[in-house]
């Protein structure tokens, strides 16, 4: 009686969440401390303070027809008006409130903007490794998705490849840096050289190719030399899908933004229609107290030293051992190779020692595995002896 | 560049939003307070008090993580039961958690739902006058919409017509009840007689049809002796979109659920489809501290007496005047016969005398106009003379 689409959905249902059940049973017969999740990115750190303070003096300044009320569905202007001057202070580039839509999370900003560019059997690229949610959110809208094959060991996107897979029907390139699952950040040489490859191609084919900017983890960058580029300076018709969900630790109150450039291709029709698709897709806007609640925490940020120490004591630990993973720039993911072939068969002989992780062939990228390390410290630190014992069972297999 | 979808809809833009920016000029020239709008459903009472004590002791009893963390994508459980026992309570039904999951208002719960069971093609059926967004909601899903003509003057669906449209196709029946844009709450005779055709046609067929209710209205009811049945008591496939935007007055906060029966259709399917649906549409899950804070306040309801007091003056009013309207017994709108066919004429007419009214022709029923009486009361008051001297103009072209 369900949708065909949505069968085939239970049916092959989330890796990702089949593993977080899983753990929850390993839990209940080995006790829950005993078992080192690290199969989901749900921050575990407090947001900042002043994300309680914001939502308390948001009542207290505000009638609360206005904080509980209908605005425009793209959002209160004085809040949009306030995300453009930070953004633009930070880059220097010149938004207004106009170029900013209120998004239910990024992952709804994603949608928006899907929803208000993708004809039916319409191309978007993604890069392997890559969030398996792209596809879905593809699919809601008819889309192909065309992955572009894996760039090992620096998961930089695959350019090469890249190029002879644009097509006449590419209507959106997505990149997501820091990346999911890599922790890996674009560098400035790859944005240049990746936006060059998409203006030739543009030009070539005589058609408009969106760049989505996906940029949940902008904020989570952990060494003053890494820099992320802000795209829509490379590129014209970038589209930005943010989310507060990582950097003010508050990733349950779906709250984010898009940034609609006044250079992107057909603009002013991009915006009414990030307004229109916002409403019918039935965000109708984004959660009004939270708008609020932002606007007053902009240049605030959890205080993610906890996840470097965490990423900081993982990587040595593996690398000690023998595991083969490099640093992580940003997001909170570690991707490391499976030391076995069969991505999937290793995370099952993880889960023997008590360790979830995600085979990499949930990203379009065997090989691999990817290690959420936003835990507690414990967790790290309980974790590393069983990754030993995991790695000289594997040794031993081997002899 | 944008989508062909989204160009349709940018073009044929909605009216009631066009209503809506004329206002504000008119507003610019004449001075808002000399323009009645009545044009947009935008409850204008402030939420119960206790909206603002549950969201601080929300705030207060529990840990960071948690009212702003990430749950099960259909809601927290304790929520979700908390929903179930309150509908059991005044309903007689038999909910548990297990059947409820949180949505981004009505409007999101309804995409989860069409989402969840619509493939292209399906028709969903709507009866005349309606909600004009189902169109673009069953678009979403590239289902065809049906549209059930008005039964003038009661308002009840036309059950003759429903009977003849219902098709092997048929995949989804929406009922909107107390409906907008007419006020009219479906009598129990009606449900039973609409539910029994459901039974008769899909048994025929050899189909299964959901009946898909949405109430947003479900609490603005004004009179003690109207009932609104619970349709889940009628009909086992019915699914349930709530809303607590009018209920709570937080129209900005998008927050609500959806009831999947465990008697409903491939109930176990759908609850699974509804739970990934939320998720990869990108609402992920409702925003959690709505969903913390609603749960403190289900038996609350925002002062409707207001919209009463409203309705009562200005039905009263209208009738004195010379035009035909029946009393709404729930919903904040009234339903009125334009004095003259063309109900797109008379309301440019009325907009001379600064009314603004959206034609029935939005809802699919040419011939009425709708007016929202969630105003200021004094706007009600400003608003008789301008109606009458409305009817005078109309009146006089005719002779």
């Amino acid at each position: 009686m369900i949708s065909e689409k949505m069968s085939e959905m239970i049916s092959g249902s989330s890796m990702i969440r089949a593993m977080f059940e899983e753990g929850k049973k390993l839990g209940a017969v080995y006790g829950p401390e005993n078992v080192c999740d690290f199969s989901l990115g749900n921050p575990n750190l407090p947001p900042p303070p002043a994300v309680r303070k914001a939502i308390i003096s948001v009542l207290d300044e505000n009638e609360e027809t206005f904080v509980h009320g209908y605005m425009n569905n793209s959002g209160y202007e004085a809040v949009r008006a306030a995300i453009a001057n930070s953004i633009n202070a930070k880059f220097g580039t010149d938004f207004t409130e106009k170029n900013i839509v209120m998004s239910v999370g990024a992952a709804g900003g994603l949608n928006v903007i899907l929803k208000s560019i993708i004809n039916p059997g319409d191309e978007v690229l993604v890069f392997a490794p890559f969030f398996g949610e792209y596809k879905n959110y593809a699919s809601n809208f008819d889309a192909s998705l065309v992955v572009v094959p894996p760039n090992a060991p620096s998961f930089q996107p695959n350019l090469i490849e890249f190029e002879k897979l644009l097509s006449p029907k590419t209507k959106a390139v997505i990149v997501n840096t820091p990346n999911n699952p890599t922790g890996v950040v674009y560098s400035e040489e790859t944005i240049i050289e990746l936006t060059d490859i998409l203006k030739k191609k543009q030009e070539e084919f005589g058609t408009e190719i969106y760049l989505v900017s996906d940029e949940p983890y902008r904020e989570l960058v952990y060494d003053s030399e890494t820099k992320v580029p802000y795209l829509t300076k490379y590129y014209d018709s970038t589209l930005v899908g943010y989310s507060y969900s990582k950097s003010l630790s508050l990733p349950g109150e779906r709250i984010g933004y898009i940034v609609i450039p006044d250079k992107a291709a057909d603009s002013e029709n991009l915006l009414a229609a990030a307004n229109i698709a916002t409403r019918i897709l039935g965000y109708v806007n984004a959660p009004s107290i939270n708008q609020l609640m932002v606007a007053k925490c902009l240049e605030e940020k959890a205080d993610i030293s906890f996840y470097k120490k965490n990423r900081d004591v993982l990587v040595e630990g593996l690398s000690k051992i023998g595991f083969d993973c490099a640093k992580p720039q940003g997001a909170f993911y570690l991707w490391m190779k499976a030391p076995i072939d069969d991505d999937k068969a290793f995370c099952e002989m993880a889960k023997k020692h008590l360790l979830l992780l995600v085979p990499g062939s949930a990203f379009g990228c065997p090989g691999y595995v990817r290690i959420v390390y936003c835990v507690a410290h414990e967790t790290i630190l309980k974790s590393l002896p069983k990754f030993e014992s995991l790695y000289h069972d594997i040794h031993a297999d081997r002899n």
